[in-house]
């Protein structure tokens, strides 16, 4: 019986195309220039076909995917943990960007410039398993909320791109995030809130060591940061991990330049997505000048290059995944 | 049409498993502990069912899925590789490392130990593009033949282990290969060999770099390795790329200890297979002494934690996927 309601469901679900496959999109000439991609590489009697298995689709995090102001919310993630070891153990707090980051000195901890960041990043990030920091990172989505819009963070993810990975799968793409962000983060959230599974996620990792000498052998967190998913780091490790070209790129900052550049200069057809914050009423409006998410290069070379520039503004009928 | 064809294929498809789902292994424990696991996890009444999600399966390769004597492949092609590139440009073999390993005398090179193979493997691997350097596997090993069995090196796949492959597939699992070997040679011929896609590859990889001077931006191979898929390296490698713990694992070698060692570690039912090269007739028989696939701390400690120990001259009533 398994297999005939599978068969069924086979039958029926190509008739959800009937439907607008991207509902929070206003009509604009981004959503038809999405739509006619789609439709054309996936026309098995088009010449810009594409096969299933060459049907990659990758997308940046933060700021594409979900909110990324003030912060990017795994930092705020990172100060709320490191206040939170802090409470068991002060000594933890050994340097002035330790102390300013428990103390949510957000400002203080940025004028540390990189090495800040990374005595951060090391002190929050490492020293437990990576089940055990994964069960941090899910408790502190369930009781904390964001400080401007007072959503939970995982209900900050754009619903027009949540439909778009949906609409992309429907029509026989594999969807991956690529992103800067932590991977180890990110694997937290990412299958609930995008459809994504853990295999499907790249990102920014650490080192993590191999401990036999537990009961049960576990991966733990180590210092040092292995390997950063931002700029050139994208294609590489797109390259690496999947080990195809994708034809679809989704971004919204210049550390997605390279993935989108990369992933369009292939042959056929390609698609390259960026979304423009363009909205201070309903989320933000940022590019050239922000800190967080700048944007200079995909506005410059982006549009020559063929690639649709989301205003989010006028595109997106609705924002937030948790609130209308 | 299409909609119906798939329904079609997904009715009749579960009817294979009536047939023997591993014909080239003779009727032994060994055949019988791997089915009855499968069994085990894809009956959704039984106590130990596993999702398909959860149902990962990693494999090494050399040794495991392909022979390895009398030295993994991938160095015979790159020997044969910097043999070709001296043709052109006899300067490249500045080191006597480099002069021997392209006169094919594998004895000097080895001598040479670590660092004459990372000579080795850099002159021959890297300074071209992955698309390049991939061609030259695939050229490779359309025209050259193995010194014993005189077959194409991609047909001393081992059938039994292919259809293993196959069958877990068959019962909603996903295949891995998690290798020492080079990730990019590896996914020249998997899928062809194995059923293995890209993404689904794990190995170990050289430095590359993201040239987009080109008109056409590519990844290119650079020197260096950047990350060995070896040992401890296993279990890391496949945390960072899958993010699950599998439930099944397969290896030949020490160097695959840690990866069994971890998968069958995990909660729930677990289970590890090592292939026992015991058939010099048919194949090679090597173990503890072998300095290529050396297998010591699997046959001490595997069978206490009931690993299947696969007796490759009594459990496999054929060997090489290219002869019966």
């Amino acid at each position: 019986m398994k297999s005939l309601a599978f068969s069924a469901l086979a039958f029926v679900l190509p008739m959800a195309s009937w439907a607008d496959p991207l509902p929070s999109w206003t009509d604009s000439a981004s959503k038809q220039q999405i739509i006619a991609f789609v439709d054309s590489v996936t026309d098995p009697s088009g010449e810009n076909y594409v096969t299933p298995a060459e049907r990659i689709a990758v997308f940046d995090n933060d700021g594409t995917l979900w909110a990324e102001q003030p912060v990017y919310f795994q930092f705020i993630f990172a100060m709320d943990r490191l206040a939170e070891l802090a409470e068991k153990d002060p000594s933890i707090l050994s340097t002035p960007a330790l102390k300013a980051a428990a103390e949510g000195d957000l400002q203080t901890v940025l004028e540390g410039g990189h090495d800040a960041l990374i005595e951060v990043v090391n002190a929050s990030h490492s020293g437990s398993s990576v089940e055990e920091f994964q069960s941090e990172v899910a408790e502190w989505l369930n009781t904390t909320r964001h400080p401007v819009t007072d959503l939970p963070y995982d209900q900050m993810t754009y619903q027009p791109m949540v439909e778009l990975l949906r609409y992309l799968r429907d029509e026989g793409f594999k969807t991956y995030i690529v992103s800067g962000g932590g991977l180890h983060f990110m694997r937290v959230f990412a299958q609930e809130a995008y459809g994504i599974p853990p295999e499907q996620i790249l990102g920014t990792y650490g080192e993590t060591v191999y401990d036999s000498s537990a009961d049960t052998p576990v991966i733990n967190k180590a210092p040092g940061i292995a390997f950063i998913d931002d700029k050139e780091g994208k294609p590489i490790n797109i390259e690496r991990t999947i080990g195809k070209r994708p034809i679809l790129a989704g971004g919204n900052s210049d550390g997605d330049f390279a993935m989108l550049e990369w992933t369009t200069a292939g042959d056929g057809p390609r698609l390259g997505v960026l979304v423009h914050h363009t909205d201070a009423d309903r989320e933000w409006a940022y590019d050239r000048e922000s800190p967080i998410g700048r944007l200079v290069d995909g506005l410059d070379k982006g549009p020559d290059m063929g690639w649709v520039i989301v205003d989010m503004a006028n595109d997106w009928s609705r924002i937030y995944t948790g609130a209308n």
